[in-house]
């Protein structure tokens, strides 16, 4: 079965308002184990709406329509929707009384035009609405499933969670199970390549990459008859994958961020960390302290955008950045050091680039270069990015998330490798 | 004219990602003076992305399709778009040259399926894409002109200002004239309740409220004969929310942000900076520090995230901390007090507060605390702020620059107002 979403608002097409509805509902259909093929919107206009129901019924099982419920005449989805089946709209004597408490609740009288939220197409089903005066509908046609929502986030979510979202879940002939594979340090099209036999052959479970800054997504979904099954076909291509990208995977937690991954490493490893940005100019700090629990790893961060700054704060030596400049790897490796030194962080993660728009000490714009110090050793990585300032400042951050996860990585299982051949 | 808006990505069909391409876009559109009807998503699937192209075909004047032009098997909207019109793809030596060039710089090679995204439809036109290797495509077929524009928000926003917004301009009947006033330090309802008399009584120009975080936009649309008619239009309501707003408006300018007024307004009175972060964590810092030339103003930041670095670094004194906490308007004004001491940056900003999930020290989520230190003298405010741990962060770094910016024009406005009665 496959649901069609079409959400009703002016304000979404003249982009007043980002759509989250639509990604919320998205995200729940396919959690129920639906597919979901289109989501459109329309605006508050009964020709193109008409139209629009028109074609869903054509190609969709379901189709939830959501917004344009409310009192005024703009609001006609309703209307439309019961056009479009030739139902009469019939007064919901629950709804009704419903919309009456509600404003005797907030001592205000209904206007004439609140009553006409309480109006049912002919047939059917008020769904009931304990943050707002418009019900929700369901409306069990022949040809397509019909399911009304109000607009307004704080109605739609708790509605969705409480009545829809069960109720579309027992409409699931078997199950959906999708599980992501997230992948930093390889590009996409390196990704893409180390893995092309296995989209190749995909069918049942199917392999799609998604690339992020400075990251890939590898999503694995499969389809079954119950949760087992899926989860048997999903299973061994996660293994291969896993096989394949080694330590490039940070997480197959579809909520799991980098910089999550990064706090966690630390935290599991008992590690304190502080940055020195120049270029990111405090992106990597903040992306890192995003994370709650945060406080646990992270110590102290410097924002050394200044060559006095680096030299005052870090001690990042005068002789360096007059051979060298401060966009270099020996600056990068003094930051490091000198913020070992001043902060007594376990890890200590330097920032040097430049992001443009000019050339700045005859340094390319893009060119970044990245220092981790890890008691006392000092790593220095070069990387060149493209785009405009912020693209390469927060591609420049996410390598940086990047380095220090593989220094800790290396560093630390070094020392479990020893331990290992110890048993 | 009116365009209609397709884009295309499972990811977005999943739920994976909110759709903010198409509510970007859908305003520009509107600025352009075009109409925008319907807006829909469709997956990377060519029978459902050439029926989405066919139904749009017979509706709409100008469709744009976005996703799907990345190196990998998934993308196909070009493929797609090329088919839907009966066109072969052609090698476009100018986008091979780009992506040969991208990868040098970057020091790594193309894979075999990066030359794919130079192919452009036979009769189509490849629009650069400084940010990513997929050129952007205008196609001007007959029954409806199409735009494909690459998915990355990172790649399609650079490119629909500088090429794909002055395109539809010039498709524009008559002139649309568009002019901004951007708001900080007041909220939506606020502005909305001081022009209602405006927007009631609108017609030509038009007048609509954007909410951004930390910021309101007013936009004023007029269309006129030609230019000169449509900015008569315009002018007076622009003095006029100037007469009403005041110091509130930081720009009128379409591409200023508010970290660059910040800036100009620092280097206007040759004044330094410098930012003192606890749960914005760097987010301020990065903020002024993506603007173009900060380096004349910006000295140098500090993350304290803990209250070990808030004293350390910023000699916090212990007792503010043990009677008021961290998250206080004390602990924000020693900040900012001690920052002026370490950097002797004319202007010290502080942010402290707890941006969640869990309340801290009986403080509530959402609590935070700025303090401005302006040679010597300090000033603090309190605000509160709702969401997750991200908007929270991302409001609290907005305050900061409205704060910073107020708390400078007061002080110089005091003497320029001195100096002014002087003469």
């Amino acid at each position: 079965m496959n649901v069609e979403i079409i959400c009703v608002g002016t304000e979404i097409l003249l982009g007043n308002i980002v759509n989250t509805n639509a990604a919320y509902m998205a995200e729940k259909i396919s959690e129920a184990g639906l597919s979901c093929y289109y989501q459109s919107v329309v605006g508050d206009n009964e020709e193109r709406l008409l139209e629009s129901i028109k074609t869903a019924r054509k190609r969709s099982d379901i189709i939830i329509l959501c917004g344009g419920l409310g009192p005024t005449e703009d609001d006609l989805t309703k209307e439309t929707a019961a056009k479009s089946y030739g139902r009469k709209l019939i007064m919901d004597e629950e709804s009704r009384l419903h919309i009456e408490q509600y404003f005797a609740k907030k001592g205000t009288q209904p206007t004439e035009n609140n009553w006409k939220q309480a109006l049912v197409p002919e047939g059917g089903r008020a769904i009931f609405n304990p943050n707002g005066t418009a019900p929700g509908i369901i409306m069990e046609e022949k040809d397509a499933r019909l399911i009304l929502l109000p607009g307004p986030p704080s109605e739609l979510i708790p509605m969705f969670e409480n009545d829809i979202f069960p109720y579309l879940k027992e409409l699931t002939p078997g199950v959906i199970l999708s599980k992501t594979v997230k992948i930093c340090g390889i590009g996409e099209s390196k990704v893409e390549t180390m893995i092309a036999d296995l989209i190749d052959a995909q069918s049942n479970p199917t392999i799609a990459t998604y690339a992020k800054i400075g990251e890939v997504h590898i999503r694995v979904t499969a389809s079954g008859e119950d949760k087992k099954a899926a989860r048997k076909l999903v299973k061994p291509i996660i293994q291969e994958l896993k096989d394949r990208f080694g330590n490039y995977i940070y997480t197959t937690d579809e909520s799991e961020t980098l910089e999550q991954s990064v706090v966690d490493l630390l935290l599991a490893n008992k590690l304190t960390v502080s940055c020195a940005e120049s270029c990111t100019g405090g992106m990597l700090s903040s992306r890192l302290i995003n994370v709650p629990g945060v406080s646990d790893v992270y110590k102290s961060g410097f924002i050394t955008y200044s060559n006095k700054s680096k030299r005052k704060l870090l001690g990042v030596r005068k002789s360096v950045i007059d051979k060298y400049g401060a966009i270099s790897a020996e600056a990068a490796r003094d930051m490091a050091k000198g913020l070992a030194g001043v902060t007594k962080a376990d890890v200590c993660v330097s920032v040097t680039g430049n992001a443009g728009p000019d050339a700045s000490e005859d340094k390319p714009v893009g060119l970044v270069y990245i220092g981790c110090c890890i008691k006392g050793r000092v790593s220095v990585t070069e990387a060149r990015f493209s785009g405009n300032r912020n693209k390469i400042r927060e591609s420049a951050t996410a390598a940086a998330l990047s380095f220090v996860r593989n220094n800790v990585l290396e560093y630390y299982s070094r020392i479990t490798f020893g331990t290992d051949e110890d048993n």
